[in-house]
């Protein structure tokens, strides 16, 4: 059948398409509107929402994305540096392998928050009370603790007793006059889930991005993106610091060492 | 030998380190110092640099970022929207799908360009005449095809006859102040190039970049990150719009039946 | 406080260990047992049980390997060869990119498979009839159901009445003389999710797969692992016939032009 | 222009097309002749070399295989039990992240061994003898001196004097009745590289691989993928130990507190 007409391939995007001239990204020139009039937090806006933020709104959401780039020695910068001790010539990868941990137990942990913020807020309304909210945020951890679940968006191992990056965000968006509801849910689910629990669970970064992902109007689903885009950056910040006070080998040789100690003779 | 005693690791880093109330990111408080005082881009040049910006730099360094962040359908926004399809609970791992291709071909040659004009603006000083800056763009021309290589940071193979992205960064940094030893040598690199070729090779992005970095200080072994970042956001919005405009699967679809068609009965 | 003590490294693996003149794995020479002695998918069953395996058990997880290796032009494939594209320096990048999008939807159902397959068996006993078989599946099936979430292991959009390769693998493990009760086990889940869903549900190579792995003995936790293997294999194979017969580069151009047609002038 | 048709979409490829009730792989009905029949090893050849090889093919190309699988706690092992800490729901991500640091310091180097082994050993003849072939290795080592490069496939930092591993596989290529070039080049480059470095720099098992590579008729392009199927296997064997024995945890708080001790009140 090799004679068979090739088959026509039907997709469509509006994202962004370009010709000898010029790029257009969602109807703006990209070199005229963009490059130098607007800052690399409001252009991931415009393409998370596809408007452009104002204000308040691009100010919150870099105050989102700043709170979550950088957080130390944690396993993704190490994955990040193991790796590129390995292939230098390929700093993407070392990048893309720290991004590969920012799975359900850390960062992941923001999408969970920004759906059961944006279900919750959805149903809730803008006027809701202090009562509906907590009735809300007891049928939530209810859900997570039916199904042995850990609630996503609060808790901390370190960050006792409230986490200080939540805390700025959260108050941020108050400051710049965002509603109410989603930041009270998070707060009436903390409550909720440290009461059952027993256990102190203060509302988290990951949860105050997702309810600053819901007064954005960003989709839930994509809501982990802000954390991949937050990581990217740390991670070249690690990069930075590895060419020039490198701690990848030392790390791989101490492992080996203490790893195998039994084994040897 | 179980019962040596497990060694000693000694490493160090300086980025950032947290206790129970507080994050400290080179030297400043996350949560007062930087969430909603600085947005990302600031941010991630404090991280590049060990130092925050000047205002004419954060405008630089965010442009630099704008102008890569998106250009259509291309094959890292493709590899992203074809991991979603098979893994949609691990966002991250989509994106780091699609920052694997930016490797020699297309976002790597940041790096390259960088590390050229970086040196040569070094040797030349800040005072360089037009001939002296032609002298060494012909050294890094020669050198560059004595070796067999393309020249990195010109040339583009749809936008003729000049890469309207570069001319947007380019002319920012002219307009903010900064030296222009770094954009004129890219701008000879590019007329020694297109002589030596016979084809014309207008300095591309990739080549603004670079004369960006160098202008700002951002070490050329960590350029390509300007990519990794910048690509990250567009690959988030790549995915946006594969959740209400899917195309992953019809492209799967279509691929599969032309490529196989001769072998079918 | 710079002057204090490293902390010490406590960590352990009994996997491998290396001197000047010998690797030892698991207890075995790397040179004079393994190199020559074993094939790699003897090796692996190694690695993944800490025992070599008799000659029917290499013969089984050599058999579930294959059967996985290779599917034509798939997601992860094409994510492969566009990867390869822009960065053909990096071939471990491009195989990485296509095994990320082994996630919930295709490959990785092998998991959820062999963890209700590996509970089943266990409960049900060696010497299950029928019945109790049955009864187990309706178990099973009502409990995915009851989430709403698809019954891993059985159904195949291309594949019918049934899948071809999950018939090839548990008849060769019959024929080998392993227990039954895992391959009735898929076969009873196959019958009661076609029955309460009304559409024919046939045992799929994942499925298969994880009938095997319980049958080997190998922690349903990794069980992913075997299609990772597998299809790294078959990625490698790709990039050998993109070499030759590239297609990426079609692809990225015609979707391009499809996608923004709708935009362009 | 939204009414313009869909292009056509013309690719193509021969590895492998199904229907609903077969699958065939190169020629091969994978459910007959393959399941069951070849184990991984001989199926990769497959799929590398477009032919079934013969039983000593498939010996050499498993024993390659083989020999690189598992060297114990290398820095790939920490980046994928690091990864698999954060993401443990992504088994394949923690795998990718393992295989994105088999770069241009560790198992890349096949691939530059391949290459100049495959263009030296076609230059060379079959019946070369040992000063034709001390000749060649010369220019070998000339050339990437000249270039300061290292010379892939020689030299290791643990093994001395030699690496028990090539030799393992080089004798077996030796004992399977292989012809002895691309082994004897080897030798010779080892033998130039040592005496003009000044160092002791026995062939690797890279070099080993890129020799067998070479015989085998692989093409040295994909040599690389080599070493990316056998540390396929090899880290998701790490993988089956950190669930039982973790040592990630570990490892990340550990360097937190090392590394930022100086900082710490």
């Amino acid at each position: 059948m090799t004679d068979a007409p090739a088959p026509a391939l039907d997709v469509r995007s509006d994202i962004c398409w370009s010709d000898e001239t010029s790029v257009t990204v969602l109807g703006r020139d990209l070199c005229t509107d963009l490059i130098g009039k607007v800052d690399l937090g409001a252009f991931a806006f415009l393409l998370l929402t596809e408007r452009m933020p104002a204000d308040a709104e691009a100010a919150l959401f870099n105050a989102a994305l700043v709170s979550l780039v950088e957080h130390g020695i944690t396993p993704n910068a190490l994955a990040t540096r193991l790796t590129y001790l390995g292939a230098p010539e390929s700093l993407q990868s070392a990048v893309a392998a720290g991004l590969l941990g920012l799975g359900s137990r850390f960062v992941g942990t923001i999408e969970g928050s920004a759906q059961y913020l944006a279900a919750g807020a959805s149903s809730l309304g803008a006027d809701a009370d202090d009562d509906a909210i907590a009735a809300e945020a007891a049928r939530i951890v209810d859900g997570f603790r039916s199904r042995r679940e850990h609630v996503p968006g609060v808790g901390h191992p370190i960050h006792k007793p409230v986490d200080p990056r939540a805390e700025a965000l959260l108050d941020l968006a108050t400051s710049l006059g965002f509603p109410s509801v989603p930041g009270r849910l998070l707060r009436a689910v903390s409550a909720a889930a440290s009461e059952a629990s027993g256990r102190s669970l203060p509302p988290n970064i990951t949860g105050a991005i997702g309810a600053s992902v819901v007064l954005l109007g960003v989709d839930w689903r994509i809501a982990r993106g802000l954390g991949v885009i937050a990581r990217t950056v740390g991670l070249v910040g690690h990069l930075r610091e590895e060419l020039a006070e490198p701690m990848a080998n030392t790390i791989w040789r101490t492992t080996d060492d203490s790893a195998t100690r039994h084994l040897r003779p």
